[in-house]
């Protein structure tokens, strides 16, 4: 249903005017992610505490009006547009850092929080909360929380689910819920906490967490080797995986990602002739450090990098990794359009991924980028195509369809990071079969009897 | 329902005569767990494949008779036990290791594997699965995932839910799901992996897991620090923590545990005067090991050890560890019963918590055991008394209510590993509200609308 003024009165009561909007340009700058789709709310609400969020639900949930949560609009998939319209429930607001607790090495936080503005409180504290998806400048924790966000360093440390000891959250029936523990450890029922973590913002709104943090390392060394064979730095990244030394990052740039960066990476960085770039990283105790990064610099040496370079200081590796980060939004450079797909294969199974990407390029004429997390399998693959253009479509989806059935075929998975939300709806069946889908779709039933939250995502 | 013999026929012909026991002794040795309390069961099967699992479930749900799946019966909370009687499941046959993957660090396996089996056969091949409870050389991995078993290198490594990536299981319906991922990532749809591990054998049996492993660690050094005074070695827990160093284990045995492991310790052990002992193991590469053990052992004696020792050897360590993981049946030597409740506290509130527990011996009258994985504030508190004495019964539940009226008080839960089962479902209230159970309820009879899969537990 669309909200008429009495809607709008009533959460005006609940927010009061200075937390809401209704202006054109305000449901505009909420209409929008990072798969350039756009579908305008009704309304924007900025709660800034839980009873105002479970007030709201109340409310929304009597009227039948869709809830849309909303951290900065980063996301990949189309997790936080509101395709009904709808209160876009924006949780900017909510971004306090309660306590870093450096005895217990955990943390209570507000879903808004910048994830970058995280890492640096608790790093100054000697404290380190792994997960750094490529956007941290500027997305939040109840994102990263709702995606189950993971980034380079998970191949080391894990992904978001294994930070997160407990939650406070709104159902949407407006009901306040504690999950998980405070403690390190904890089993007491189902986890819910986990099954939260990674809904994509469709059985409640995170307003708290409880976050484990760990020891900040001691040292950090930032490698990037130079390929002339996309093949061969492919295999080094397995070779890697098989020494046991385990990088905090081990990604993988394909040549089309470098024509994007090399400017920003400096005019030395890449040898003449490279066709990919492995960035390595290596942390922990100082000396452990040294030995690992002269291990893998000779290791990558041996499987045929032809230059191998180590970050002299926290500034160059900076450099390194704003190149790195920049990546995504510089895509659009080539092509209008892109098709972006986190997916994941066994690690030994990238030559051979890398390979079938190459062929995919050439058998439908299209460029595609592929770059990301190549230490735990994880590629970000582009197809990058003009919407406007009908036969350029079809192509597009036609590789989309070989890519997936492919990576499939490798016992991989169609998402790593970036969720299903809608792009990647009608591909959920190729992966999960429809008795696990059942399950699914009915404890969404179970959470949000009236379909308020967050709908027409996931399946 | 009491079972028929033409029940027993369709079982025989599912899994065959030689896979199904009804003598009364077999019945017996399928009716109790490490609780001590017994239900017999009306049958015992030993399914040898996923299918005859989901055939038996099939069966089961459309004569309404319980299914009870069982490892080897070690569990702490009575989550094997056939309160009603039906069928046992002992998945004790299904123990293929099908798959241990160097190249890509993920073991392919069947639940009925011990855990310490499968243990000795990763780290042959230089690979590592940490999670190791007590009961490691006779649990078996389907019991660890149904409890989300933890053990002493819960600290550095996290416990069971941390290496679980994906699962074949069967629903009580008989339908068969597979959930979660074969790669180091994925985040498509629900986490149904997560919300069967830890759900106590209540929604759905698994009957392949693929696990995820790590680099064996090149070093390992074990070392014990002898107390004079109880509450040192627990301020010591918090000050290790504090340094930045994760131990891989921090256990910590107070004096009446140590009465009972002494002999089998050595002579040469124990200090004269020691009132509680830490165990701390710290893994990783050579150098690093040697430093961190260095830095440990001074710790400890600033902190008024009395006396630090580091094992020599592999003998040593094993002989130490040994003595550790026999605590548990040892109890039985200070009294006919115990209630033993794996609480677990910040790891700041350690001190306070030992204080506490010495209060409640004094103010009860009763022997309390304490030990555990303190580095992660899980303390195992054992009361022991005998419960032909109504006294003392009356006594212990005092001390029960007591223990954890505090526990949760500094912010804890009741437990950190071994489940609610049967022995903590009175108790599940104090730490989980009733929004949050109902939503358990539900998830529970979505999974199992006849409710015919380990009933009777956790709520």
């Amino acid at each position: 249903m669309r909200m008429g003024n009495a809607h709008l009165s009533v959460l005006e009561k609940i927010v009061g005017a200075r937390a809401m909007e209704q202006g054109a340009e305000e449901r505009y700058c909420h209409s929008y992610d990072a798969t350039g789709r756009s579908y305008l709310p009704d309304v924007v609400v900025f709660p800034s505490t839980t009873s105002q969020v479970s007030r709201i639900f109340k409310f929304a949930c009597e009227q039948k009006i869709s809830v849309i949560p909303r951290g900065n609009g980063s996301g990949m998939t189309g997790g936080s547009l509101p395709l009904e319209g709808g209160i876009v429930l924006s949780m900017g607001r909510m971004n306090a850092i309660h306590d870093i607790d450096e005895e217990n090495f955990t943390a209570s936080v507000e879903p808004g929080v910048i994830t970058g503005d995280f890492h640096r409180a608790v790093e100054k504290k000697g404290l380190f909360y792994p997960p750094d998806p490529a956007s941290s400048s500027f997305c939040t924790l109840g994102g990263n929380i709702a995606e189950c966000a993971g980034g380079p360093r998970a191949v080391k440390y894990g992904v978001t689910r294994n930070y997160v000891l407990g939650l406070e959250a709104v159902l949407p029936t407006g009901e306040i819920i504690h999950t998980g523990v405070q403690t390190a450890k904890g089993v007491a029922g189902y986890d819910l906490t986990r099954l939260i973590v990674g809904s994509e913002g469709t059985l409640a709104v995170v307003t708290r967490m409880t976050l484990r943090l760990i020891p900040l390392p001691e040292k950090i060394e930032t490698l990037s080797a130079c390929f002339s064979d996309i093949h061969q730095a492919a295999s080094t990244v397995s070779a890697i995986i098989r020494t046991g030394i385990v990088p905090r990052c081990v990604e993988f740039l394909d040549r089309s990602s470098l024509e994007l960066v090399k400017d920003s990476l400096g005019a030395s960085a890449l040898a003449p002739g490279t066709c990919a770039l492995l960035i390595l990283e290596v942390d922990g105790k100082k000396e452990m450090v040294a030995t690992e990064t002269r291990q893998l610099k000779s290791l990558c040496l041996s499987m045929g990098a032809i230059k191998v370079t180590t970050a002299r200081n926290s500034g160059e590796a900076a450099t390194i990794w704003k190149a790195r980060k920049a990546l995504s939004p510089l895509l659009y450079q080539l092509a209008p359009h892109k098709i972006n797909e986190d997916i994941v294969v066994p690690i030994s199974a990238i030559p051979d991924m890398v390979g079938f990407i190459e062929q995919l390029q050439r058998q439908w004429g299209l460029t595609i980028v592929s770059f990301g997390h190549a230490g735990d399998g994880n590629i970000h693959c582009n197809i990058m195509y003009d919407k406007r253009d009908e036969d350029q479509c079809r192509r597009a989806q036609k590789a989309v369809d070989a890519l997936f059935e492919h990576t499939l075929k490798l016992g991989g998975t169609i998402t790593g990071e970036h969720g299903v939300g809608i792009t990647k709806k009608k591909y959920l069946t190729k992966e999960i079969g429809p008795v696990e889908i059942g399950l699914m779709r009915q404890i969404k039933h179970l959470f949000d009897p009236h379909n308020i939250l967050n709908p027409g995502k996931i399946f």
